[in-house]
């Protein structure tokens, strides 16, 4: 069984905690939190010990590794404190909002065999990873085009749209990272499309976009297409579609139940789409945790390691210079 | 060029007509109707000769060959009066009404070399085709089980219900052909549950069902279900599934468009069906066209004959039975 | 917290047992098996006390309720004793295979109103009763005709079948009981037909059916079409469509993963359903401890009760009579 | 009855002269074609006049009005001819591949309030209609985002590529009018990426490409992604999607035929698409007709027009520059 602790237990950190818990080959060391009630409550919950600083997290022989889910600019350095304890992290995405940041802790980790795990959760969905196998086993031929669409269920609150470092790096992250799984090749030049038309006051005031458009194209060729929006009104749509020399695969939406309705003026009406990341990847988080024990276990590279956290904040970087300059940004010009 | 007249130019006689004039095989050698002024229409708009009567048809040397779209109780007289004139012919089902009848008309047409056709216009539906292509081929195995989903959109008026025979003749006599048409097997055995829910007055006044089920089993076990419905307020409903051993087939339904609707309340909401059997057998009304022809032109059987739809009669009058016995009837009870 | 021991840990009990420990308001008091081995591995993997019999859970005073998931032939005995005990149960399905059993026990517990539950988990997958809240709430109007298609994957193995008591007892039973609460109402006609096509040696051997299509009908004319196969080679499948006088509701199939694959054969490819119950049903099974919980909270008599466990298997009995006599039966002559 | 001639009579010639005899309100008044026996060919089916010349067509009385479907260089020459004898024209699409010629014809025929109408034929596909229309109902809101997928089934042969001017102005052509049929106002931007994957010799003969990416932008922030590929080998892929304030519709792609495949592998495949233009848009090919009919029996102008035909070409030339100069282009810098 292999001990893991869990810092920060926001609605995130909660759910991982539930899932470590849950965990055929891994158990739940303890939590903590800065906000000492919220891991008061998980640690009675879950009947697991409430560290009382993250040092002391790390400075335990009861844990084995730790799983950080923190606030965003806490991950940085909470990552070089746990590599240097010896523990073995699982992070959630973003590493930091800075791209200078991100390389400084690439720095000081460098060399390290300890495994590092980046949360890019939808590359454990069980239909998106059916689309990379469709590529990656020859059923669809060489890969040409990729169309990532992902748009969110609602606007997030304005306190968070306020200091989420803008679209790119709050939400087109996972798309980014999700092009990086499906293409199997470096992206080198990147042009985006930004427009204010959710809440153009709000995004006016940010100086970020609501609805936005991304091509990334690789050396060879290979284009992939993402579409998001920061508010479907009909569910957390996500839906990848890669098309290829011998056919076609796409990952479809998922609707809250299946059950199809019939009336006078329709057909086939299914339900709105799961809604939101947590009840939509739920099962990818699970998976995300057995692949973090799996790592620890083989003391092997994660499959989603610090360097894809790196490579998804330079395409964020190009598609903010791309928009700003109207043109076309290859990624040698980032980071 | 195989010129075919057209007896009875209803909504159903009409749309034969067209089709006949439009196809690349055939021409349209004029048109009679006991409704004079329904012919002419017919017969200016598609510049073709108005037949006086349906002798004038049969004895004409303009016409290889007659459609028959008449009311039902002439279907028989007119069938024997065509193959006496040596034309072959294609026949709206039903045949008539009576077994008796039919099997009269079996009796004097006996021996004929002369194609016969029936209008079970379902056969050459793209999608129902397909199930048997499926089943011919092997695709699923050994056939099981057959469900047949068939209802109609709406109530037909009173004045109709009230002559047709009965739901087993009037509407069901399409699954019972269906059926036979997927099972591949001779039906020997029939059970039938009938309910009077949609029009309930009329219904009991008429003696008749508007919401009823049949089950059919063959000789080797082979099952087939039909529910029918007099009324599917979402449209025309018409579907065909087909289990076998290994796999199964489904022909499922034709919304009237393409488009599909997502909003906060629903998700992938399609179109109502098409409505109605013209509409939605457009495509199969034009091939048992196309499938006369060849039979005409080959001297051949056609691929649905007089005997086809003498079975399903049969299996019309066993479900009559099996509803007033409450019993399973065996085929060899009837005819 | 509610504290619930359960009783037999086998492939279903040991999966109740863990939904049990996950439940955030029930925590699992204990586990029971006469294969003390069984016992031992989840006592230990989930921590909790392993009883040395049933007499010692129905004793313990640190057992709130029981799940009883023995074998079957146990389960009328070990449900008279928790009753007798004051401790309210959630017993698998079927009570027992004899109805005579089945009324015998009801007559031992008249009169209780400590709460039992049938484990007719189906009642609580999301899309059966989204079709069962679409009747409630009139989005279909008067339901009119009921379809149920339900096959297992493959045939379980012969050992199971032969002391099963026939395929209306060990796989219709739930489909019964799905049958009863879609339609609302009683059942008061049920006429069935059965075929050997799966493993006709077998069946003929147990004079048992594995492929079968059952008829209800109630007493204002629904009717419910029941169709099972011991294998469908495509997965595991379970579909409820309801048509009423203002539209149509369907639950459909689940495969297992929203992958769609394209190629130069074909379109649209989904996976294979998922297979097998407990994949299918695991979001039931959690809402059906959830559902147990609530009414042993309430002192409220459970959705799903032992009165329901006995219809279900008049309606098997029913249609044992009706295949072998091969007419409708009456459900007054039964039971 | 308005009678129509048809010039050129090559496959869309050819459909376009059915349609027209098979119109209701409209009759074939000849045919010519530069290449005579197909012109008899089809003159001689249809049993209409073979017309010696273009002149000769719009020197007839007997012709009210004309549709080109020449080869593309003719296109502006006998447009132009057609308006100076004062007949209605419905022309294919494009006008010209040169934008100059295109406003040279547009300066000759200024003022003229003879219909001219262009084949933009996608616009009267009865699912694409869909989508504009929830559009302007307001059944999804304010539009946002637009995605069109548009992909053949496999390369036009070399020789066409070569004459072509390129996959912006053979192919892109359709989608830019689609764009602009649901967008609903005016482009302004416009940034294209192009690959050659399916065939990188032959594109990089033409200096074309066979998979591209373009998107365009109107003044208030609207999006529209285009992807195109010369080779989809599951069939000619045709999508339209539309997401809005309040909701999405999309027009999906439409398979051969309506059965669905289950085996032990898969389930739900579906046919591959409906394979090529002509059967896919036949339709719409014919709805093109009726609104041809009906703009020139009302002398109102068509639903598309000679400078919805010129926008096109100006989005073209606007992607071609994108992508030559690697930036956003504004429409303004274009003709």
């Amino acid at each position: 069984m292999l001990k893991i602790a869990v810092l920060g237990v926001g609605r995130i950190g909660k759910m991982h905690a539930e899932n470590i818990a849950a965990h055929p080959r891994a158990s739940l060391a303890g939590v903590f939190d800065v906000h000492g009630p919220s891991a008061k409550e998980v640690s009675q919950k879950l009947g697991v010990k409430q560290y009382e600083s993250a040092e002391a997290v790390f400075a335990s022989g009861d844990v084995d590794a730790v799983l950080i889910a923190t606030s965003t600019p806490t991950h940085a350095d909470l990552l070089e404190q746990a590599i240097a304890a010896g523990k073995p992290v699982l992070c959630e995405k973003p590493i930091d909002l800075s791209l200078e940041r991100v390389n400084a802790c690439a720095a000081r980790i460098a060399g390290t065999s300890i495994p590092i795990m980046l949360g890019f959760v939808r590359r454990f969905d069980t239909g998106h990873r059916a689309v990379r196998n469709a590529i990656a086993s020859g059923a669809i031929g060489d890969l040409h085009q990729v169309i990532i669409t992902s748009r969110d269920p609602g606007m997030a609150p304005a306190s968070y749209i306020e200091v989420s470092g803008g679209i790119f790096r709050d939400m087109t992250i996972h798309d980014f990272d999700m092009a990086r799984f499906i293409l199997g090749e470096d992206v080198t030049e990147v042009s985006a499309t930004g427009s204010r038309l959710v809440d153009p006051e709000l995004m006016a005031k940010c100086a970020d976009y609501d609805t936005v458009t991304v091509v990334l194209k690789t050396a060879s060729g290979k284009q992939c297409i993402i579409n998001n929006s920061r508010r479907a009104v009909y569910g957390y749509d996500q839906r990848v579609e890669a098309l290829g020399s011998g056919g076609m695969a796409i990952s479809e939406n998922r609707p809250l139940n299946g059950m199809r309705l019939y009336s006078e003026q329709f057909t086939d009406q299914a339900a709105p789409l799961m809604n939101f990341f947590i009840e939509r990847y739920a099962d990818a988080f699970a998976a995300e945790i057995s692949a973090f024990v799996d790592a620890v276990e083989k003391g092997a590279p994660p499959e989603v390691g610090f360097e894809d956290g790196r490579q998804a904040l330079i395409l964020a970087e190009a598609a903010m210079l791309s928009i700003s300059e109207g043109r076309s940004v290859n990624t040698n010009e980032i980071g």
